[in-house]
């Protein structure tokens, strides 16, 4: 099925190169795009296909950062819908409000395309190796169209929904906690620096815990290595939990966590943090409480 | 080794009378003691001691709700320690600040006493296996004298440090993200809501993401089946996130996450859910955001 199968992966960073790779690896023909050409050219070297995207594709994965960059590549001033064949799919994977996701369902119906609400789950290491968990929402024509992408990419999809929406709803769900969580763990391991705990004892003993996560269990051995290389940016989630507080607010509904948590991501960004990974907003903390992380100069210097 | 081993526990709540059968399997002779005598009754109905404690004794647990309790049952007008022989070893599991703990180990010392700051995690069922965690600290002599009673209620036991204090304080660690996961839980589940994702979809789906954790796995079902029967009671939270802020104030560290997580478990007593389990944080949120949880009559009713 996947042999003559035509995918267009648009946005080659983290997380959208593994998924063109993990296409690539199903036997699909794929090409990929990105603003960074030499992204594109790297690509090129392992397998893509050069050139410009045929008329006639299946299926269109957009891995952008968010709702403005999606709204751009389907329908910009060299937007890609206009130039798709009726029933090609497009993929949706950015963190977007759920409200965006349907008109993006109700204006590529009007031009043919089937739209499948797919945000993504699981980090670079998970897209590189095709099992992914996708939160996906759509017609069932678009699950169907969708379906060589979702598996050569995806060891989980959850279908959540008939129509656009729930995906995006979900994710934003996803993303309130995993927020949450990863600045609760540097609050918490920092808190117990403070009282002679050291970052290393708190991952060995917390992660066997109650207290434990997912997310601390991935992103506080960073902080014990104090490796900041981001796998995923401290500027991801001011874009993200400001996603859940617009959702939130236009709901009428009260997220103090979710706000407190924000403010914290904020002061890292203010700190010149932003591309560093999200562990860093440890330093947040390190500074407020003149602490020494591990592999930092001094608590000066985390400033 | 345990046949002659004579373990006296004081406090047979959820925790305590779980840790006191634990011993009692183990073959040693126990002797529970409580505030309500018909726990009393009912721990001897099942092997407990009858009567008073003999003068000598091996192990006495001290499983009581903080540190007021612990520090009356040690030294108070009818405390234990002025009865003890030297040479026995107090274990003090509750929830304390380190200073505490500390003082307390002084003052047992100075009475020939061991002491093992011994906080316990995991909750009533795993008291009532034998595997418990046990975050301790103490003595040599003091972890030796504990041994019989560490073997049999823990499948774990973290040895954190030569003093007490390092008990307490990761057991406060663990507090500070046990307390903030279930409120980020019971914040993202009603999100959810508001965005149509029922209750058992959205344990269904994050169980399996990155923005799980132990208390998410452990606590989301609770509240998919409208079952607040307490296991662990939202009182618990402002005593244990208190210590937190107590602790964290002292030593000058600003842990606005949890702050703001204390504030909702405020909440939660003012609506008189005090001895609700702790899932029942939840209602904080639907009231406040008009939702009907499951098992509700309707959300006004949660009020």
């Amino acid at each position: 099925m996947t042999t003559e199968f035509k995918t267009a992966v648009i946005g080659l960073g983290s997380m959208g190169y593994g998924m063109a790779l993990s296409c690539l690896r199903a036997g699909q023909h794929v090409w990929g795009t990105d603003i960074n050409p030499e992204l594109v050219s790297k690509f090129v070297s392992v397998g893509g296909q050069p050139g410009a995207l045929p008329s006639q594709i299946n299926a269109v994965v957009v891995v952008v950062l968010n709702a403005a960059q999606t709204e751009a590549v389907l329908f910009g001033a060299s937007g890609v819908v206009a130039t798709l064949a009726p029933g090609t799919v497009v993929i949706a994977c950015a963190t977007v409000p759920p409200a965006f996701a349907r008109e993006m369902e109700t204006r590529c119906a009007a031009e043919g395309i089937h739209y499948l609400d797919a945000p993504i789950s699981g980090g670079s290491v998970k897209a590189v190796e095709g099992v992914l968990s996708i939160m996906a929402a759509g017609r069932p024509e678009a699950f169907a169209a969708a379906r060589p992408v979702l598996d050569a990419c995806a060891q989980t999809v959850f279908e959540l929904g008939s129509e656009a929406g729930p995906g995006s709803a979900m994710k934003a769900v996803n993303q309130l906690l995993a927020g949450v969580h990863i600045a609760a763990m540097a609050e918490a391991l920092t808190f117990g620096m403070t009282q002679g705990i050291a970052p290393a004892t708190f991952v060995d003993v917390i992660s066997k815990c109650a207290g434990t996560s997912w997310m601390l269990e991935n992103r506080a051995p960073h902080i014990v290595d104090g490796d900041y290389t981001p796998r995923s940016q401290i500027n991801i989630w001011p874009k993200d939990l400001g996603i859940v507080l617009d959702v939130a607010k236009s709901a009428g509904f009260a997220a103090p966590i979710t706000a407190a948590t924000l403010q914290q991501y904020m002061v890292a960004v203010g700190m010149g943090l932003g591309t560093e990974d999200d562990a860093a907003i440890a330093k947040v903390y390190a500074r407020n409480g003149g602490l020494k992380l591990p592999g930092a100069r001094d608590p000066a210097a985390e400033g």
